[in-house]
């Protein structure tokens, strides 16, 4: 035992990261990996099975629970954000500094790049290749082909539109949406207004999400990182260029909601809570000044 | 950094409401609006796609959790009711100030009317309002065509009776429901016995209510504000006048059924608790100032 | 305010009881009846509605949750046994007195017996009496028509075999369910093997009886209270003649495997971490006594 | 109540166990057994009924409460792993001792086999036993007809691969699944990033098992233990030699995930987190330290 410990000790001093962001980084990408493995899976598993209905509320679930694993995973390190859009306002507000911003956004991606990699592998390995590559479509080029032959697989990786949807409404559902999120998730993370106990706050988080049930969407880069990924495996550029260049909508719509659900947030609650929270503060930073002029003067 | 701090001071100094009621009724709005919008979002998704009877369950979950977010939203500041029939038994118990019904009834109602607008603007941007409307039936004034028409529509937003339902038996079921709602949240909200740890109040509430299950028409403010909504955005006075003036019942038996369950819960355990306490706090009382004699005597 | 106080006050002294067992009588008579209103009502709902296989999942769930909501109302008071199977093992093992195994089986049948009765009141109201009734049925004297007409009516309040099942079989299935549920609970209210957060008790036994999902069969209360009830309804004594005395089955396998499940768990983890935690204690208490025996000696 | 108390504790001091590995063994069996009849319960219910497909979210639910009350049995005596693949990275990291390893193995096999005995002889006893051994097929000793007759029922126990999977497929699916798995479980369990309040644990473990959902096939113990018992009970070595030797997958491939997943997880959060506690450790030790000289030199 002692050997065995003594190599373990080595292994923690060799590979243990000093950079504290490098660090919060890696767990971040970790976190998004897994959210990504196991909502992603559930996925795959409903499009390639045929698509049988009643598993609507297994994937809500799964979406749920994966988003309060991957917390788990990389809470105590990094916050466990896994989406840009949650790290956003948290830079708004002055909770996260301004730099952790682009360097999350980039291994959110990076998880949701490597996730959905594994998730690929595992199901094109079964013989359900041809599923995803659909030979039936006899020309893919054209960009019609894209919506009838592959938008059900590349639809597992990334969000593409339904049917009758226009741009802008798809554009203001995701905002409204993420509105939505954005409030329920500040509330459960103010450090002034924060009613849940400690250890349960993936699992809020978690049930967030299963409730709102639209979230892939929600994930920008839950969404940018498999659609790169689709592209590279076979898809091409049609992922981002289908539907009038619909990949901009869940890029960008979510973090216009997360301003907007932030806003009514501070506004009816947020700004009262921290604002009586400073008030104590200072009443109780007075009292002690004033005890310790008395304590002078004394 | 400083400079965004010194902004963000600015902000909580401007918009912080130092009234303290008028912040509750802000925080109850907030959470009787989300409560709003999950839980009908989720009718309207199932009545629009054509209402599948597998997701019967879906909507109870989404009753239930609904209801855990808007508590989690507004707890920390109003007590998180957003039911007037909750805030209705805890003024009679003593435990709120009687001047907090009407403002929470208020506010709860705004809410849930402000909701219902955006959950009316989300979908009739989609493409269905001719699904809210149903433009097949060729005359709309006399009574009979609501019910044939409307009714699944209009019933995203409020509760009417089922067919075979008279007035009388919906009010006992309204009632009798609402009892049993009460005797479970009584239960979990009393000071003298509380067996919940704090931070799963809200919880819990969520699955008292999806356990319930019939919980849409327990909750008058959750019935009246939409309502008011409907009856503005074109489904006109009808949706008060339906059904022999059945909009009272849902207002009022949810009022009387709180009497009930609250008497029973008090007099099968609520006073028994309460009367212990109380002892227990006499008897310390009494042996502090059989001290406080000794000393003196001393 | 301060004259509502006042007439808060008079009525707890008024109505406190301050007998001990009969106020814990009364919590497990409230608690059951909670029980039998959500499981019972959601059966109800599923056999009157012609019994869609989907929702068997929402029935177990009732189950789980119905017996969390009856531990939440009366947990703090009595414990929240609702079961008479719980009591017993509680008390061979010397934990609880004797003489309230007797007291709360009583006030626990009470309970399931009005509970039901609120139920068969709500929903004979609502015109589906005939279908309690069965007019179809022409000759509902003979021992037969009994399992044809009335069973699935009958089977919404008590248990009855299903078809192919024997007494002894049936008998066996009981047993053996209700030691793996016992196993469960005890360790979950096990003193020296307590891994469970108070505040969660209520949950954790709510989530075994939902696994278990067979729960109805389990509890002599629920079932006994109930079968009375029907019996006085217009069932007639056949609930009690039909299948061979069936209903001896529901009242004393459970506690047969109890017994079994209750020796199983003493034997392999109960009698160890008690026998640690005495053996701690003895070492606590010999070393205080050489404690003293030294400060004596000095 | 004074003779009943003696004789409790003569039976404590009779059956209590004091060697601790014997003691942790024994509460490894019971859980063990305790998740096996819940899960194998549920599936045997589920192939016996004849197979609807909407009872797969109940399975998935099954397995995970299944392992969340083992886990409550067991875990204040061993801290219930309940399979060996938990053991074996606690075992590598230095946390649990090896000798722990093969008794753990050999007990958590035999709490599945007796657990499947228990359920066997559950189902078996209501005439399903013809379901099980199924007269049907004329020749059951050539290889063929296993998986054509037998499949169905000997899969309520153990593992087989479906149809389109080959013994490599089958064999990355079990490792990749496993590793994903354990990166949860360790960062749950991690002494040094543990977000998880202690008396959650038992219930996060259970989430993990339910959003994994293919759980059956990654318990080394959970496979062969009752894998066995269906080579005694009828089906012979077909379940040994059948799809060429499959056996060996869900027992190999697991450990193999393990590897890789605790690999990354310690590369990517582990190694850093408890660097960290180290480092944080030897900071408050050198200040002590330098406490004493100063104490020393003054």
């Amino acid at each position: 035992m002692g050997k065995q410990k003594a190599l373990m000790d080595k292994l923690v001093r060799t590979f243990q990261i000093r950079h504290m962001l490098l660090r919060q980084a890696l767990a971040e990408c970790l976190g998004t990996l897994i959210l990504m493995m196991f909502s992603c899976g559930e996925v795959a598993q409903l499009v390639l099975s045929g698509g049988s209905h009643g598993m609507f509320l297994t994937i809500n679930f799964a979406f749920g629970f994966a988003a309060t694993l991957g917390i788990l995973v990389s809470g105590q390190v990094s916050g466990g954000h896994l989406n840009p859009t949650v790290t956003f306002p948290l830079c708004i507000l002055g909770r996260e500094p301004w730099r952790k911003f682009p360097v999350f956004f980039l291994f959110q991606t990076l998880g949701a790049f490597l996730g959905s990699g594994i998730i690929f592998g595992m199901y094109s390995g079964e013989g359900n290749l041809e599923m995803f590559y659909d030979d039936k479509c006899p020309n893919n080029n054209n960009n019609n082909s894209f919506s009838s032959c592959h938008n059900a697989t590349a639809g597992i990786f990334a969000t593409y539109p339904s049917k009758h949807l226009t741009l802008v409404n798809g554009f203001f559902d995701q905002m409204i949406g993420m509105a939505a999120l954005i409030m329920c998730i500040l509330a459960i993370v103010d450090p002034y207004n924060n009613p849940i106990h400690r250890g349960l706050e993936a699992f809020t988080v978690g049930f967030v999400v299963l409730v709102i049930g639209l979230s892939m969407g929600f994930n920008p880069a839950r969404d940018l990182g498999p659609r790169i990924f689709t592209a590279l495996a076979g898809w091409g550029s049609e992922v981002f260029t289908a539907y009038s260049y619909w990949f901009f909508v869940p890029i960008f719509a979510p973090f216009i909601g997360v301003v907007v659900g932030m806003t009514v947030y501070q506004l009816m609650v947020g700004y009262h809570v921290e604002g009586e929270a400073r008030e104590n503060r200072e009443e109780e930073e007075k009292e002690e000044n004033q005890k310790c002029v008395k304590q002078i003067n004394f």
